[in-house]
């Protein structure tokens, strides 16, 4: 009996990676009935990532009311895993430029303040660690809504609580940390991030990122500056030096946040996955393993699921066949990480929409095929 | 060393046969360059067979200047194969739709008399038979211009010769043969035909493939009807009972023309190409195989060049890899026949002009992504 483990990522808007594997599971069931499937839906930190870590270890889903990235209440989800000791979180779901209108879109006053209400929501179901998936933010603001929501008092010169935003970092003035959660000492927050951008400057959030989130030429210089001078103060005051952190200009800086205020780990979002869902032992026990995400080129080798997934597969020389809507340039780089195979989806020329819309059937016919194949 | 034998048809509108066993290799080469590869380019009777057929075999291509359908002169190519004793020859070469602008196309006057003298040049070489494959044909004429070039006479009452085209067969009353080209009594002329339909009646040549050409319904009637005249007075006169032999409808009844005034064979060309290119030989001694065509479906199983190849495959229990730019309904009900694996060459959501044109890459590309897989 032929063993498939099956750890695709999410297909971007044609299928989340639970479906990927289902559609997997069907292709394969149409050339061998008997094969043992194991599927395990990765995710990447992004989009995803909360339902599929949930998923792969019989977790629960649960939802809590809170600030959105314009202060309005809005409805979050947010996972505990299977252990019962772990949370997940997507600040995108609290904190998201997804959640936010296209032409509200200002990260002069975008906040992370939900963020740190999803935070808290995990706190109190007495957790050990929160995985945070730092993708796909509309907030500019370091992480500061994020710590205010967990206690930490922003102040300016008059001794006022600053409000919400990346302009009003401009005047933050003393930090006072007397009343942060205290739960927060004895847990460790793991940052999932892809990005490894430091907190300002040229490579930093504000330039980088700060335009695709509705900033000005003008705003991100006001941004940029107003998080140096946040990085300055809380260097002075609670001695960390984080503005050049690795990461620290993750989610418009709420990796810093997450750097000056809590115990933190940063990993690349794939390595969480496959910790989580405990994938290496599966794939050990593995004739073939299929893989997949969207679209692959060159960017797969930074830190795509597929990459995270093809270097284990590597270690114990299993075979890896890797699924894509899109297949760029650069594929030639990749087999030397370990990937055997690539393969499209894609049964003829056709318009996105439809290629998107048939995603299922054409995973599952492309699998079935590679089945025939490989088990003739 | 792995041996491949590559035998794929054209790929409409993007590459010749050739063009593909090119692309195969290239990728074939990338993930084995100590591969043993042989390309047979394949060809179903259709268009490309003259140029598949003396490739495979060594041969030499020949020019003529032969009458057109609508009776000007042009150049056509013909064949002449390895052995020196087999002509190759196809009707649209001298009597095609393609050649025909459209605004032109009328089956009442296009004649195949092209197609006549293209025999006769093949005759005055010395063969002992002429393959002619049937596709693409302008023409509904019966064969009768066919037969005119190599010296039938076709009379009407007054005793006068009949002039081109399906319209003038009404007024046919007597066949001369006494003039017919002596060798034609000496060689085999081997139809290469998928098409089945009788000259005459519903599913005759006129009704079903005369709107194609350019009839009106009223002119469908009158062909349809001359054509049955025409075989009457073949009946009466010639004793040869042709109206509803199968493929006598082919290519506006060219067949029939065959089927009356000379010594035949008619296979499909598919099983024609199988036998020049010693095909059968060449996947006994292979370790994998790959064929493909432009689009595969539920059709592909009425004698297109995947299922030849898919049957040899399948005598020989060797595995067959086939490619297409598009994969569309009822692949499933191909296994049977052979098929190991279906795979598309699109690399991902693309217009149609696109795809033809990346052809080559793209089979390189899915090629050499299989030999990955089945050689890891």
């Amino acid at each position: 009996m032929t063993k498939f483990v099956l750890a695709p990522d999410s297909f971007k808007e044609s299928m989340t990676a639970k479906e990927v594997c289902q559609a997997m599971t069907n292709g394969i069931r149409k050339a061998d009935p008997t094969a043992e499937i194991v599927s395990v839906p990765m995710a990447d930190g992004g989009e995803g990532t909360t339902d599929s870590l949930v998923n792969a270890t019989d977790g629960q889903l649960l939802n809590a009311t809170v600030t959105g990235p314009l202060g309005n209440k809005i409805q979050a989800e947010y996972g505990i895993l299977g252990d019962g000791k772990t949370a997940v979180i997507e600040m995108a779901k609290a904190s998201g430029l997804e959640i936010v209108p296209k032409n509200q879109r200002n990260p002069m006053i975008t906040t992370t303040y939900g963020t740190g209400e999803l935070i808290k929501a995990a706190l109190s179901k007495g957790v050990k660690r929160i995985i945070v998936g730092l993708g796909g933010s509309s907030t500019n603001d370091g992480g500061a809504g994020m710590a205010q929501a967990l206690g930490v008092h922003l102040l300016d010169k008059q001794g006022q609580k600053l409000p919400f935003g990346g302009e009003a970092l401009g005047n933050l003035d003393r930090i006072d940390i007397s009343e942060i959660a205290p739960q927060l000492g004895n847990i460790t927050i793991i940052l999932a991030s892809d990005v490894v951008n430091p907190l300002t400057g040229k490579n930093g959030a504000s330039v980088v990122f700060g335009p695709q989130k509705g900033a000005t030429p003008t705003m991100v210089q006001e941004l940029d500056s107003n998080l140096h001078h946040y990085a300055q103060v809380i260097k002075e005051q609670l001695h960390k030096d984080i503005d050049q952190l690795p990461g620290s200009g993750a989610a418009g800086g709420l990796g810093a946040g997450f750097m000056a205020f809590t115990n933190y780990e940063m990993h690349k979002g794939i390595d969480i996955a496959i910790k989580v869902t405990d994938l290496e032992a599966k794939i050990k026990s593995a004739d073939y393993v299929f893989t997949g995400e969207g679209g692959t080129d060159f960017q797969t080798k930074f830190g795509k699921t597929p990459f995270g997934v093809a270097q284990l597969c590597k270690k114990y020389h299993k075979p890896v066949i890797s699924l894509a809507g899109y297949l760029g340039k650069g594929i030639d780089t990749l087999y030397d990480s370990g990937f055997t195979a690539f393969f499209s989806i894609l049964p003829g020329a056709s318009d996105l929409p439809t290629a998107l819309k048939n995603g299922p059937q054409n995973v599952a016919t492309t699998v079935e095929n590679i089945v025939r194949l490989i088990e003739r």
